[in-house]
């Protein structure tokens, strides 16, 4: 090929260097290489979960963040700061020097035998997480403080590993990561209610001669709003990059006070070119395989304690949907089904309706007892750049429902016809000066496309079993509610 | 430790499934395996960069979004749709049935062989992407076509490895990725003009008695504006976490239509507990490092690319810098050096002044020739977070300078002594009750703590060379632009 000759540089050699503060071996590295550190002296900072003593020595609780369990510190009253030491309230931080010993016969594996303890911050006797178990709303309240216990460590490290495996999940297929804008100059998709962006004065507008506000004086000189999703611009760039994701925030201004819903929150939006409703369900299944696969493997801890602590059945649940083949259904054969079973349900279910979790969870609990696609909605209940289907009746859409939670994905096709797209739009009443873009790439090289949409937030639950998104969200924004 | 046995399923052997549009080969698989498909049928999608025909044979160029490179495609009038073919335009999607053989004679390294080619998307002729050179303030007005060109494959392309790269870096790292709000109940930093979020009529909003809007009735019960950093939330993570990071949008609604500033854009913040500012400068020279080496060995021909046609110094100068040692220079040394040079600055330096870009510049690029940390500036310059050193007059603060731009990075060790960062806020006026929760860090637990800033987008100016931003944000916000 020609190239300039490039300087490689080995990245994976890449180490910080020993220094200071950075020298703390880890007890993630303790646990995970226990060998390399038995009998060794070494320094650990964290903090104090519980201290016990008796007249000349005592044992202390220590957590340092880095990883689920704690590690065990035993100190005597040879050290200078023994009685210091003894009155430590949970939530102080230290330094600890001190050898690595095993304890086969205790509970824990493993034990540091002091021989310095630092104090590097106190804990205030009033500190709100004491030695007991609190509940998930009083644990709301102290937004700042609860990512200290047990649930909120493993909760947002299972956020953080999901987050992860879903960059690697599409960077290791060569898709491009597209950063779509969140403040947009139009309600593309009409989607749901929206926030204004403004810099106008909030009193004292400037009007317009028909007393509506004059927007060309604000910031961007239009009316803005936070954005609903970002797939139109996806598409844009799909058909550049034949195969891109979003992976940012979206926000919803809906007076909806639920534990599903969130005025704020991510979502993860692929968009393929060349690909048609089967590919998009194809990706669909092997991310959420991925995804899960990725969790167990790298936070076991973690996931016991959901398992243990949270909801039973959870850890089942994950593993049979790694082994199952998703199954597929289309909405009309879906129908079927469900009419037979109307008795069971509050809605009952017709030819048009729009499908409610208990049908969703009927179907992938009951009916195919695992994930399943729901495809070939009517198109009167999706939107409108669903790809019509020959029937004329239907659309190319693929809704993913999982046990435990029901529709988890949601996608299509898209409308790759200029002349349909345009129609439908008509249908709807939408503004074709909107969408010039949108239009554009039907008219200029448009390609069978399809993409689907994961909320995060949702995807963290259904890993997890958390039930309420305020408790998966580290500083959740709800109605009424935007704490820190 | 007794867990229940967890079924690992191997999620590196997840592959899509070869079906459909899927199964199509990718430029980049061609590229990178050449050996694999040589001489074997393969299809292949993409888009028209150029067809040129003789009466019985005609050359495609294609491109299919996944390499940068083009490939050639030979196709003969044994085709029943010969003439349709040799009539499109550039920007037509096609998908090619043909033979992968070598052409060591020619330019290019092989080429396709076309048996079957199927238009599956014409191109208007009006398409604004000709084949020539197009300006990049044209290709700004044409944000939803503009990727399709080669500088912005390039962009987006090195934009999308970078952002990957930066989760890598701090995932390998057992850092916690955290995304910290986006509305905010209050500008807790004071960093500058912010958006007002929010759902009040807009002409006549609810008003107090005062004559005040009336915010407790707005959508979250109080004033609410888009975020400028999300350090502080980040802090209260990395004291549960020890190493965290964020990485997502902020904005500035400030008025400065410059090449630099963006109204939203994108930004990473790492923030470890137990770490001083030595270890917070070993932090930022290693994850540089670690970025610009990923992205050399990832975009090898965009890198060239950029090399060659954008900024001709380019290899040379991210090359010099994984290959130095940075350097370190205190505040009070570089205004020594600064003011001898003073002649040569048009806003001279003095002890108390804050480093403008030019003064940067000149330190690492003509006194440290390599990428410098300036550290310990005057308090009065600085956040009202960052820990006074014992001097009593600079704060423990370090910025990043980097040849060809200044300033890449910002941070400090945080003031971790709850009295001092009280006295200083009060100097400051600060409203203790905006600060409860920052304030609580310091009161149970507190640890010697450090964190810094990157601008992402200025971190894909630093490595493709690019000089405005707008170029290099896909869908950019800046002062009275917000298209798309």
């Amino acid at each position: 090929m020609g190239f300039p000759t490039l300087f490689f540089w080995d990245y994976n050699k890449l180490r910080i260097k020993e220094k200071a503060g950075m020298k703390l071996t880890t007890v993630k590295e303790i646990y995970r290489n226990k060998e390399t550190f038995l009998d060794k002296e070494i320094t650990v900072g964290g903090w104090v979960r519980s201290v016990r003593d008796s007249k000349t020595f005592g044992f202390i609780v220590l957590h340092d963040g880095t990883f689920f369990e704690t590690l065990q510190i035993v100190y005597h009253d040879q050290m200078e700061n023994f009685a210091e030491i003894s009155k430590l309230n949970v939530g102080a931080a230290i330094v600890v020097k001190g050898t690595l010993v095993a304890t086969p016969q205790a509970k824990q594996p493993f034990e540091i035998q002091a021989t310095e303890i630092e104090v590097e911050g106190m804990s205030a006797p009033d500190y709100p997480l004491q030695k007991k178990r609190h509940s998930l709303e009083y644990l709301r309240t102290i937004t700042h403080l609860r990512p200290r216990t047990n649930t909120f460590q493993a909760v947002f490290r299972v956020r953080s590993l999901t987050a992860y495996a879903i960059h690697r999940f599409f960077q290791e297929r060569g898709f491009v990561y597209v950063n779509t804008p969140l403040i947009t100059g139009s309600d593309c998709e009409g989607a749901g209610e929206m926030f204004r962006v403004t810099t106008l004065d909030p009193v004292n507008p400037p009007l317009k001669e028909d007393r509506t506000v004059d927007y060309g004086q604000d910031f961007f000189g239009k009316e803005t709003n936070l954005t609903v999703s970002g797939q139109l611009n996806g598409e844009t760039y799909a058909q550049a990059f034949r195969n891109i994701y979003t992976f940012g925030p979206t926000f919803r201004a809906e007076n909806s006070n639920t534990t599903r819903h969130a005025a704020e929150f991510w979502m993860i939006e692929p968009e393929c070119a060349f690909a048609d409703l089967q590919d998009n369900m194809d990706l669909a299944e092997a991310m959420l395989k991925y995804v899960i696969s990725y969790v167990l493997e790298n936070a076991p801890e973690e996931m016991n304690f959901f398992n243990s602590f949270i909801d039973k059945g959870l850890l089942d649940r994950l593993n049979h949907v790694l082994n199952s083949e998703f199954g597929h259904v289309t909405y009309t054969e879906a129908v079927e089904i469900l009419e037979k079973n109307n008795d069971k349900f509050d809605f009952k279910v017709y030819w048009g309706c729009d499908l409610q979790t208990e049908h969703e969870r009927y179907l992938t609990e009951q009916v195919f007892k695992k994930p399943v696609f729901v495809t070939d909605y009517p198109k009167e209940i999706k939107a409108f750049y669903m790809k019509l289907n020959e029937d004329g009746k239907t659309v190319a859409a693929m809704d993913c429902l999982v046990p435990g939670i029901g529709e988890i994905i949601g996608g299509s096709q898209r409308e790759d016809d200029y002349d349909k797209l345009k129609k439908r739009m008509d249908e709807l009443g939408l503004k074709p000066e909107d969408y010039d873009f949108y239009m554009d790439l039907r008219k200029y090289g448009s390609t069978r496309h399809s993409g689907y949409g994961l909320g995060f937030e949702r995807c963290v639950m259904y890993l997890t079993g958390m039930s309420n998104i305020r408790d998966v969200i580290p500083f959740p924004r709800t109605v009424k509610n935007c704490d820190l």
